[in-house]
């Protein structure tokens, strides 16, 4: 029941996925079982791929994460989370309020060792290749530790999932010189140099676009303003040039088209929980239920968890 | 001699304004004599509307501030804004250090009363029209009361310049709800609801994009970021669509290319000091220099002050 488009878009995307050649998972429906019954019907789905788990409770998108977590033990995303925790789901995805999906998260999954904070990672687009932007959210104010922390989670998911070799790790900042930026990401741009990480240094927002980084760190406020930035610059191309219809804007569309871009892993978790969309259709839905899928199978808590204990016992921190 | 295409394109679009029927104002090129004349003499200009004036110092662009104020005297942007104090000229214009220039100013023109820190303003592309967006770089780890500043500072610009009436001003933030974001941000969201601004509430980056405040107030580093966010869209677009020549296309390739927006203005002085773009071509050179003849006629520095010091006893400040 998440997100500005549930319970229509979410099922419909459920549907989707259901009935694509290339899925190799099931997947569970969690919310009010009537409601959700309902829509499968209405989608004219009665396979056996989708299972619906009764969780009547709603979460309000403005709702205190504290309180869902305390109050609405019902609810879709807690129950879908609970259910990874004991080993019948291997993922959990949510396009409804991302702070009780976290909350959620960290409370039942638990945090990965070695991590100081999870953060919300993104494949955003570039004129190149994906690039990894974390932390896109999840955290405010953080130390310089927390987001060199963010760099080691963003190297490691860069390489299992995207395959990205030795990938070159940046730092979002307001010039390429060391003493650029705040006083946090002058200490972090120290921190990053001794890190055994690919570090090319500060990135500029212009930077970012050119692809310049396979993995940009910056602190959760800034990762936001980018990452919704970059939706409303693709609004904005297909409303100017939307009519438009050559092979490089088809690549455009495919990079930028912020429903094809499987949303917001939360990195540094025991398990796998994406945020998607708040606005997610049935096609992003579909698109989140892959990546999940692609997060679980690679194993990504699992090696990132192996990597950073041997990153934080070779260095001694 | 500042910028990445110093001496060439900064002369050619002096030469280029100079020669404009539209203007009404005589410039003045700071730079070493001989290297100035040689590349008037070049772009064959020989009228009586461009003075050279001596300034052999060189300015490096990642020189430090207080060094270029000591011992670079005799620099372009040094001797450009002594001219302005000695009421010589009415407005200095830069594509060099940005660090120095502001420095210059702030020493030699001096900080507007009731004003805790300058900021660079640039008027920014949205699919609507331009808003001014500040801090673009000028600051780092400002106060929520040197943020409500610059909200004061930029609704004064947008009336004043832009013509916008009662000008919305929005706070960049990563969500809407006034817990959002930074404790500095949450402070500053509280006092712009206290100020006498037509205050909008937090706006997020898919928000800047659709125009949805004439003024977005963010600390330098996310303003800087998002500055150069919208220069990266713009190429990426110009090389996606380039070839595309639609109305719509026109109109954006107008509002976005980052060579029509003039500069950034150094907003908080006793004087007008705009920094353009360091890879400012001679296109980009007459759009600031026009710029800067507007500021200086509307009397921009003047009229702040007044309302600065209005409001501020109003609100017993």
């Amino acid at each position: 029941m998440g997100g500005d488009e549930a319970p229509e878009q979410i099922v419909k995307g459920a549907v989707l996925t259901a009935n694509d050649p290339e899925r190799e998972f099931d997947i569970m429906l969690c919310g009010p079982q009537k409601v959700v019954e309902e829509e499968l019907k209405k989608n004219g789905y009665s396979g056996d791929a989708i299972t619906v788990v009764d969780a009547p409770d709603l979460v309000a998108m403005d709702e205190s994460p504290t309180k869902v977590i305390k109050e609405k033990q019902k609810s879709g995303l807690v129950t879908c989370v609970a259910l990874q925790k004991q080993g019948l789901a291997q993922a959990s995805v949510s396009a409804g309020n991302s702070g009780a999906m976290m909350a959620s998260c960290l409370m039942i999954l638990g945090r990965a060792a070695n991590i100081s904070r999870p953060a919300i990672a993104c494949a955003v687009p570039t004129a190149k290749r994906q690039t990894i932007l974390l932390d896109c959210g999840a955290n405010v104010d953080e130390k310089p530790s927390t987001l060199v922390d963010f760099a080691l989670c963003g190297s490691i998911y860069a390489e299992a999932v995207m395959g990205y070799k030795n990938p070159t790790v940046g730092l979002v900042n307001m010039g390429e010189e060391e003493k650029k930026g705040t006083e946090v990401l002058q200490e972090t741009h120290k921190l990053l140099k001794q890190a055994p990480l690919n570090f090319i240094g500060n990135i500029e927002g212009r930077d970012l676009i050119k692809g310049s980084a396979d993995v940009a760190v910056a602190p959760g406020y800034a990762g936001n303003v980018i990452l919704k930035l970059m939706e409303g610059f693709y609004e904005l191309a297909h409303e100017v040039f939307g009519e438009v219809h050559t092979e490089k804007s088809k690549e455009f569309n495919r990079l930028w088209d912020y429903r094809n871009h499987g949303g917001g892993l939360l990195l540094g978790l025991n398990g796998v929980g994406i945020v998607t969309h708040g606005r997610a259709d049935s096609i992003a839905i579909r698109h989140s239920l892959f990546t999940a899928y692609k997060f679980a199978i690679a194993g990504v808590p699992a090696k990132l968890q192996a990597k950073l204990s041997a990153i934080k016992e070779s260095t001694g921190n």
